[in-house]
């Protein structure tokens, strides 16, 4: 345990013991007892200042009853497959720490309208989000399943085919779902890769065999199984020349790389914020273009029979509004650094392949992905490195996560030593280089030889 | 401005700075330069923490670029109609600290599976929810339109009628249109209170016209324009006598009020977590009974046609997880706050009327809601009152916001003067009676008795 990073938790959350007292006092100030109580707590926030500094005291275990810190961003290196891209940053902590109050975006909303609110700028937000995955229009939406979810519902009768690829995310496949729609996978092949030739064959072999179009394609950027960069250059053009919606899911893209949805050929851009934004969950975007706002983003035109009432200004698939609080604000908050990070791209590449390299010079190492590697999720395949060694190893396949975290390193699957996922998103270069040669002493510990 | 409230966000806002150098380090320690910032930093605490103690300083606006810091709980009294069931215990913004990353909950999920997660606690928190609303099952959702949403979308077909209130909420009438049904309002009458007779009327009324039964009826609790009560437990014998599904929507009782569904004979629980719970938005809860679980919360059915891939323990209403993170953590910290004030209520309501009975001194004030009050979110009419004062005063109906403000209240709805909504719940006694004698105060500046 890093005493340390506790410390601050334990400091944090006595800070938030005095606020409370505010919370509960007269705004004309404070009376006796809670001035009492404020000296106590603050007396009590400065002991652990010291302690702080000092690296001393016992370490907080526990957020409340039952509930354990979590700690693994402060005192691990954390390699989990769908974490890193959601990681908070500190703007996106402060956020929340101001604005985890339940309906706390809607202090200053005159219209009812989630993405007309100003103060704080939502407005501005949802305008620069479109802008920045190279659409016309943007609605934030409780994570990239209700984005498909709401074009699902809205462009598909009972029956009809959507296409995605056999690598889908299981969202897609429930979106489709519940509509009654019907799910046609294109194959992604030996390489593991679709091809926008993949997708115009599927579509015609859907027209032989039903004598109708699919209605909607979606096809992820980046898969949630290797981490492979599917064409969907390819796909919008094969969309464009069909004439069939495009749905581009940027779950493992959105928040992470460059993302132009106009010149993909897409139709709709989703992404997640929770797994690509910097966010709280549940939490992610549903952009569009201006041809298809106003069917997705339709207000609503049902009326009481009773009252007349309508609520055309409410957009039925978004249910009204989507995110009033904290998980909004976690993502403005973030927004200025993701915006700067997605030009960082490359170099996150780049230490995804460092990463990689090394990794493979392991005796036995494989990789499953596509190699090199275009994005920094990566599945690695150890069946003859790892896994012989678990194979008589008392602790099986946890003797490698038991090494792992004893360096420090959490994230992967406890347990795996077969075929695995694994990030390097977001990690620094000491952290990546830190990371390579914990994977090397294990090996080498265990009579893997390194090349 | 509160300069002590400010300056402990300040020293929270530090706190989040100290954590990031961890968040960047290598797991064996801080390098020099690490070193270097941390101790820099916490000099920085220190001076924050003096500058509390003293309360002196500057104080801080913003959480970061353009969005303001939010003070309204520490600063002011609330009195906003729909946001202070949702105000965070300090146990949620502590949870919130340490589970604010993405897919924070995620971290030892074995079975794909958010309610079956065992650290933190998910499985035995969905539970004890259910229990909480007297149901068999529960699941947490992104708001009670999210559960809305999943009951109809289970159980109605296209044309399908469904019963609700002329006070309904939108997102009612939304989920419904989106899977093409029709809304059939039940009158609530000159007294603005459903009752059971007045439901089983409409059902009569619906079968004359239509020749058939509706599917389902969705009747709220207590209801969001006028926080009347309805008559539940009559909608429950009417629903059971028809054997029609009854959705009882507890969007302003969960949390706040003991609910027991069965006992109300309702088959559906809904709640929400930002308007009721004490939780970060969008949550909520969706509960039902051994009956109906298998319908509502069934396992995904769709095959893919290439891989063969299906996903039966992903719950397709759900779209498999729902809420992965902060949003989650939140509800849960404070569940056992929320469990204790439900026994409160009863408090709560004798709070809500002291206020309003002092309100209603004041020559011209009126009430609109039903009284005596047995809800904290109120209707007032002060046409006759501080209306007329509005229609001379040079500021107009913000008078009264700024005078409100001026003496620590906010969330009135600025400018309203005519008729608007207030909510007491969660304030102190001493605090119900600052309130009161602000009112009264406002009213004989500008000449208006009070009896």
């Amino acid at each position: 345990m890093n005493i340390r990073a506790r410390k601050i938790y334990e400091a944090l959350f006595a800070l938030e013991d005095l606020r409370e007292i505010f919370r509960q006092a007269l705004p004309t100030g404070l009376n006796e007892n809670e001035e009492a109580q404020l000296l106590d707590g603050i007396a009590h926030v400065e002991t652990i200042i010291r302690e702080l500094k000092e690296g001393k005291g016992s370490p907080i275990k526990y957020v409340e009853d039952k509930i354990e810190l979590r700690t693994r961003e402060e005192e691990f290196i954390n390699i989990n497959a769908i974490q890193p891209g959601g990681r908070l940053t500190a703007e996106a902590r402060k956020a929340l720490i101001a604005y985890g109050d339940g309906y706390s975006v809607c202090d200053k909303c005159l219209e009812g309208r989630l993405d007309k609110i100003r103060k704080p700028p939502v407005d501005k937000f949802h305008a620069e989000l479109a802008d920045f995955v190279g659409m016309d229009e943007a609605r934030v939406v409780p994570g990239a399943r209700r984005g498909f979810q709401a074009v699902a519902s809205s462009l598909l009768d009972k029956g009809d085919v959507v296409i995605v690829s056999d690598l889908a995310h299981y969202t897609e496949f429930l979106a489709v779902e519940n509509v009654s729609g019907v799910i046609k996978e294109v194959p992604s092949g030996e390489k593991n890769i679709i091809t926008g030739d993949a997708v115009a064959e599927k579509i015609e072999n859907v027209n032989e065999e039903l004598g109708r179009l699919p209605k909607l394609i979606i096809i992820e950027h980046f898969d949630h199984r290797f981490g492979n960069e599917h064409d969907v250059y390819g796909v919008g053009k094969v969309a464009k020349a069909y004439d069939i919606p495009f749905l581009y899911n940027g779950a493992y893209s959105v928040g992470m790389v460059p993302v132009d949805g106009k010149k993909i050929g897409a139709d709709f851009v989703v992404g997640s914020g929770h797994k690509g934004m910097a966010a709280v969950a549940p939490s992610g975007v549903l952009a569009t273009t201006d041809e298809w706002a106003p069917k997705v983003f339709r207000g609503s035109e049902i009326v009481g029979d009773v009252t007349g009432r309508s609520f055309k200004h409410k957009e039925s698939e978004m249910l009204g509004c989507t995110l009033m609080g904290g998980t909004l604000l976690s993502m403005m908050a973030s927004f200025p650094r993701v915006k700067e990070r997605v030009k960082r791209w490359k170099e996150e590449v780049e230490k995804s392949n460092y990463f990689i390299r090394e990794f493979l010079r392991i005796n036995g190492n494989k990789i499953s992905s596509e190699y090199p590697r275009k994005h920094t999720l990566s599945k690695v395949d150890t069946r003859d490195s790892f896994d012989r060694i678990a194979k008589t190893h008392k602790r099986r396949g946890f003797f490698l996560s038991d090494e792992l975290k004893r360096r420090g390193i959490v994230g992967q699957f406890a347990g795996s030593t077969r075929v695995w996922e694994l990030n390097t998103y977001g990690l620094s270069w000491s952290r990546i280089k830190y990371l390579s040669e914990a994977f090397i002493e294990i090996a080498e510990k265990y009579g893997l030889a390194a090349i």
